[in-house]
């Protein structure tokens, strides 16, 4: 293990705030910006720009964050193996990136996680990698392949501590102590939400299977990071533009 | 056609804000509320509630949206047809409704839709019953039928509008005009990503078919509608918590 070993567990999310605590009833949600343009109520649709061009979606008018939403699609900057990576990992990369290009794509990289026993659809594939490398190219590097593996290998790890009978499934409330020891606290009605989207009617209840576990917890993880970076000041509260809540959402939607 | 006639087009979104017009660069997003609980940056996990109980996370400490989000699961209240629905749209919600309950459910509905032409997967058959019912419980009566049977009926004949070489395709700039036309405009770089999930690669470029049109149509009216419920005042800017961001996107998520 190198440098990444201590990556997963927490991922740095060790603070919090209490949810339900926010305005108060009555109170409106986020004051208006300054200097905001007269809109049409009958000329234009939600989010019409007066006058749409390439540019202004891409450059901005709204502080860039970390990461431009103009660069969903753009190229990977070439990466190399974290000094330490596990031999093996490396011969796995290799192995799957036959024309040595130092990218693997989509279904090379499903060969390469099966080969370590880590069988995925390719809808997870498509979900991890866009995590991993914050773009929609599906193609990854060795840096982001190297990251990814030890996540997985961390996630399988608690799955496993969860998955107490060794029924190949956790309930509700194993998957609620999982993603609590991944450093995320949900509530009772996010975790019913979660469970009926990703788990499975078996028996008397619904559980979730290994697969669905990791989109699930790829989903929190990745849901969670993007309103991190709407809530800098971790006040409990994020503000979205109409732009730049659809380019949030719309990249974990499945399509 | 009944009093459903004019509820397609626009859909009540005649106003518009310019994207892109947000605050200056460097201006923080959100005001923190006020009375914010005191977080520890060590202790809990994000979002984690301090004394997290079921009561808590149905019952609020946020203003209430109009739509409770402890309703996602409630029953559905049952509802007749409008007056005036076209006699073939009852007699095919009764064919499907065998046992007489006035609800069918997800599989009954796609094969009702499937005897008006109108094929549709099961995923897509979900979306369409979570946005038309605003609950997950799979069920759908005829009030709300009716409601969804004349939207698919608009949202055909603008596709097929837009479709005008007859391929069954429509590329980006035709989605963009189709959405625009219902009432939706979107940015360059929304669009690509529209086209990117719910697209195919077809001949040179990437197009989309009718369902997964469909499919696209209900993902960004329902995204839109969720975000305006935060943006009552139509400044461009909406503000969630993240409890609220979780339930909000989460429903769209097709497991």
């Amino acid at each position: 293990m190198s440098g990444y070993s201590h990556s997963p567990p927490g991922y740095g999310y060790g603070y919090g705030h209490s949810y339900g605590s926010a305005s108060p009833p009555g109170q409106p949600y986020g004051a208006p910006p300054q200097g905001q343009h007269q809109y049409d109520h009958k000329a234009r649709a939600y989010g019409a720009p007066a006058k749409p061009h390439k540019n202004q979606a891409h450059g901005g008018g709204y502080p860039a964050p970390a990461r431009s939403y103009g660069s969903l699609f753009a190229a990977l900057v070439p990466s190399v193996f974290p000094p330490g990576t596990d031999p093996e990992i490396i011969a796995c990369f290799q192995l799957a990136d036959q024309d040595g290009s130092g990218f693997i794509d989509d279904k090379e990289m499903q060969r390469a996680l099966s080969s370590y026993n880590q069988s995925f659809s390719l809808r997870t594939v498509h979900l991890l990698m866009y995590l991993f490398t914050h773009t929609n190219t599906r193609k990854i590097g060795p840096k982001e392949f190297t990251a990814l593996f030890y996540s997985l290998q961390s996630w399988r790890g608690v799955f496993e501590r969860f998955d107490r009978d060794r029924s190949g499934f956790i309930d509700a409330n194993e998957l609620r102590d999982a993603l609590l020891s991944l450093g995320f606290a949900v509530s009772p009605v996010v975790l019913e939400l979660l469970v009926y989207k990703f788990g499975k009617t078996g028996g008397k209840k619904r559980a979730i299977e290994y697969d669905n576990f990791i989109e699930c917890c790829l989903t929190v993880k990745g849901l969670t990071e993007k309103f991190k970076e709407k809530d800098k000041a971790y006040t409990g509260m994020g503000t979205f533009t109409y732009e730049e809540f659809m380019l949030t959402v719309l990249p974990f939607l499945i399509a």
